[in-house]
This record gives C-alpha cells, structure tokens and sequence, in this order.
C-alpha cells in the first residue's frame, strides 16, 4: 500500500502552505470586521489548529452551500427562471400552439404570475420545454451562452456578477484551510455546473442540485445522454441534506443557507458530533441587493431564522457585515 | 476573485511533487512489464506531459472503476451477498417466519441457488431485510464490523486482503499524477463507503454505487436517515455512464472495468474527444484466482471482450500481467 502514502505528504504541505498564504493578508477583505466574520474565522482556526481539542482532519472538512440566495441573488424570479423564460421566447416561434396553451401563452404576454397559477404543473411543464428534449451536450452548449450574455433586468450585470462576492471570498477561504466546498441547491445541477467551476471555484462533481432522468443513447455510433421531461430529483428540504448522503457519504461540518429550504441540511450538520457551523445569509439591504425574509415568495427563511436564533447559529446582515454585495466588474 | 488563486499554485506542485517522488522509483511494482503496463504508463505519461500536444489539465484526469472483479475479486459470491447471507444467519432467531419463507429458508439451509430461485424479487427482499430498516449510522456500523472479521472460505482472507494489489498500486498512481479516482459499482453505496477509503485511498464522496431510498427523520430529537427497504438506484450498464454524469458531471478520460455491465461506461468514456483509456481486467488465472469470462454467472464478459479487442482497449490478463493477485498480508 505504499504508493497510497505518496500523495499524503504534499497534500498536507499544500494545506499548509494556503493556509500560511491566507494568514498573511486578510481572506475575507469584503467582510465587515465583527460578529459574523469573528465567528467564522473562529471556527476555521479551530478545526484547523492541530493538536488542538477541536482539530478535524482535512478529508472531513466538508462545506456545503445553497446556490440561489446564498451564493448569488435570486430576486425578482430564480435566475434559472429567468433562462427558462428566455428560452421559451426563442423556441416560441416553433411552437405556434403555445399563444394558447398555459403556462406559455401568459408567459409570451409578459404575465409571469398568470404563467404560475398552474402551479406545479406548470413549473414541470416549463422545464420540460426548456430543459429536456435534447442531450446534456446540447443543453450545456445553450446554458454556457445564455449565462455568457443574459442581463438582470435590475441590475444590468450579468447573472454571474450577481455572485455574491463575501461569499466567493469565503469560498476560497474554507479551500485554502483544506476545505471541500460543495454546492446543494434547488438550482439545476446541469445548469449551475455552467457556471460554478469559473464563478465559485467549485467543480462540476462537487456540485449537487435536482435534475431530471437522462437517457443512455447511441446516436450515429456515439454514446449520449437525452434529458427527459421526467423529474429525477428535487433538492429541496430533506431532500438536502439526503443527497449530501447520498452524493458526498459524510456529513458536512459546515453549511450555508438562506432559507427555510435548507434548514434541514443545516440541522443535518449541526447535530454531528465535534465542531459545526451553521450560517443563515439574511437578506437586509434594499438598497444594495433585496430585504425579505418570512413573507417572502422566494426564499422565504422564517422557522429557518427562529431556529437559527434559538441554536446559536451565525446570521450575516447583509447590510451590516458586507463591505460590498456583489464584485466590482471587470470591464 | 483573488482568494481562489490561492489554492492553484500548491495544488500544482503537490502534482508535480507527487509526480517526481513517483517517478524515481517503479509506481507499479506487482504488474509484469510489457503489454498493459506499458499501454498505461504511456497514457499517463503522454496526459500528463505539460505542452504535449494530448496534455488534460488536472480537473479534467477523471479516472473511473468497477469494484467488484476490477479492484476486489468477486467468487463464488459477490462479497456483499456475502454480508447479506451472514447477516440473514444472525438475524434468524428473531424471525422464526424465515424458516418457511423463501429466500430466506433456503439459505438458512445453505442452499444458496435454491434461494436464488426466485429471482430479483428474492434478491429484493434479501436486501431489504439486511439493509434496511435501521439508520444509516446503524447499518455502517454493522457492515464496518462485518468487514473487519468476516473471511473468505476459499482464501481464509479478510475481504479487503481481497482487492487486487497490482489495481491498488494503479489507484495510487493515477492519483500521484493528479487524477481524481472513482468508483462506479454495482455495489451499494453505503457498503463500499465502509471500506473504500481504508482500502484504496478513494474517499466516501467519491464512490458511486446502487441505492435504496433514504427517509429523513428526527428521532429523539436529532436527525436520521433511515434505510427503505426499496430501491433508489441500480448502478450497472447504461445507468454506469449516467450516474457519472449524474455525479461526476464531467466525462471520465479513463475507466475501468471487468465485465459487460461495464462496457457503457467504457463506450462514454472512449467516445471523448482527445486521448481516452479504457481498461478490461480479464479473469485468466484459476490458480492465483479465478478464470471466467463469456459464460460466468457473475462478472460475465463477453460483449465487452470482442469490442475491447476490436477497438484496441487495453485487456489485462491477471495471470500474465500481475505478478501478484492479492497484497502480501501484514500478519
């Protein structure tokens, strides 16, 4: 077994290395200093700190993280939402049988709340015209471009630079202190592996979402994969933390959420045993980014933020605790 | 975006370090020169060649494998049924019902194809009562134990003294060189979990396998997951490739198998553009192991040998190839 060993040594000095790189300036520059910084630097040095009471070895270190709300905005409609819309407006004139047909027919007026009184339904519909019917290399090919392009409508920034840039700060953090970071969202999983390597640093295989059921074709000699109009797995609730269960085997020591959706990962993670962080971002910046949190239709985090109250867990204020929301732009 | 940046130069030279240390001696000591040695170290070397027309960055060196008959042997019985069958033995005296009931009473008697008679509908119901019913925590505890005392009646080994050492050594080479290795089984997730790790260096988020549902509880207060005796998963043929796509999210440039329920993970992985390794390990040694192939009952190959040879894959011939089957016990 001794070629196993080899690996073992550098990757520790890798560890160690970032981690005295990290130390030499400050990781988390769009931080406000205080409460929710204080707590997580805190943690990290904690389970970092070797002999000490509370050390995790780094193969346990797992991190996981909501997309939407939590990693970057989600105001006024999930920005897979906004695609899908989008697509429904290109493939539209294909499709001259939708002008009366639900929920597309609302959705080419402009009524995106007529659209959604299906319900359910509807929703499932909608993927399944925008989202299935070709291959995963197809879709990727559509997804890359439109999130390459595509504007919020507030904002004018790309969806991608509505990431929020704390976040990506702390992302890089946790990575550099030997951490995994996984993300476990709602979102698609095949749409947010477009994005997350580039945005967040996170690879596709540590990116876990709901997807729908997928093919194995040939097709002129060649293997495929045909997204079908079929759910496969929604990621939401308890579905979290069982695909974490299910995806990653081990229970995460840290986890990052928004919203009541992902009070069950949290609880997942917060009732191991040894050290945990549990992190709500709340949304309290109207002016910089949106306030909202038990009424709203989107990311509603109300049991989430009682709970958060009553177990002690870290609440960023958006408004207080970050420097700046998103990243100053490039261009 | 600066913090990401931190990570990318000491996880380089972990590679390049790695890459050194494994260079200066031979990284694949218990395979035969010649043949299949060479056709791997080439590959690997020409991947892995910095400014080579076929270099794959590291994200991309996915390397995909069977376990049972690819990195473990797998007769007379895959080792899991092994399991089932002993557990089924300490479980008896608490379901009298058994004694009539098939599967179960057959295999009380020993008469392991009587029990088997019936199908997947026996095999069904075997796994359900020997794998669900309880927590996962509780079921790893048992199948850890399990795995840490139970012998194979042939070779009077610890299963685990059971996987091949010349793939072990082959795992911990990829891995020198910067690839990421999975596991892509048959078997069930949670089983393999137990000891993929200690084993072959490849940790829980990295093993893919079959599956039953999960159901999200709060016992006593704190959260469980409980194992539904109904399946989630069946990780073999086409649904191998998917599962990596489900997962993984990135096609494999090498994988590995033995047997036709591997060969549509072989086929994605070949049909890649740019340089791609696929690897039968072939049964050919009765005396160091087992010989079987196009009639076996398990770990049937037979499709898979013909495309192997008429595409050029590279096929090991255990007895030719490896000049041991099985690592040298430590006691």
């Amino acid at each position: 077994m001794k070629p196993v060993q080899l690996i073992t040594l550098p990757v520790l000095l890798a560890v160690a290395t970032c981690a005295s790189i990290a130390q030499s300036a400050d990781p988390l520059p769009s931080w406000n200093d205080g409460g929710s910084k204080e707590a997580i630097v805190a943690f990290v040095e904690k389970v970092t700190k070797e002999g000490g009471p509370d050390f995790v070895p780094v193969a346990e270190r797992i991190a996981t993280f909501d997309n939407d709300g939590t990693l970057w905005a989600e105001q006024p409609i999930y920005f897979q939402f906004a695609f899908a819309m989008d697509r429904v407006k290109t493939l539209a004139p294909d499709h001259p049988e939708w002008k009366e047909k639900e929920p597309f027919a609302s959705l080419l007026k402009g009524n995106l709340k007529g659209a959604l009184t299906g319900g359910e339904k509807a929703l499932l519909e909608l993927v399944g015209a925008t989202h299935a019917g070709m291959t995963t290399e197809e879709f990727q090919k559509i997804a890359t471009d439109w999130i390459a392009t595509a504007k919020h409508p507030k904002t004018g920034r790309l969806y991608t630079e509505m990431a929020y840039q704390p976040m990506v700060e702390l992302l890089a953090y946790l990575r550099a202190y030997g951490f995994k970071t996984f993300i476990v969202s709602g979102g698609g999983v095949e749409f947010m592996r477009g994005f997350a390597e580039k945005v967040y640093g996170i690879p596709p295989e540590q990116v876990i979402g709901s997807s729908g059921k997928l093919k194995f074709e040939i097709r002129n000699g060649k293997p495929v994969f045909v997204k079908l109009a079929e759910l496969d797995y929604w990621d939401d609730k308890e579905a979290k933390p069982i695909a974490i269960q299910k995806h990653i085997g081990r229970r995460p020591i840290a986890a990052f959420g928004n919203s009541d959706g992902d009070l069950q990962m949290l609880q997942w993670t917060a009732a191991g045993s040894g050290p945990r962080f549990c992190l709500y971002v709340h949304h309290t910046d109207a002016d910089r980014e949106w306030a909202y949190d038990r009424e709203s239709h989107i990311g509603r985090l109300d049991k989430g933020l009682d709970q958060a109250r009553s177990k002690g867990w870290t609440v960023v204020d958006m408004k207080q605790d970050w420097k700046i929301i998103f990243p100053v732009p490039e261009h």
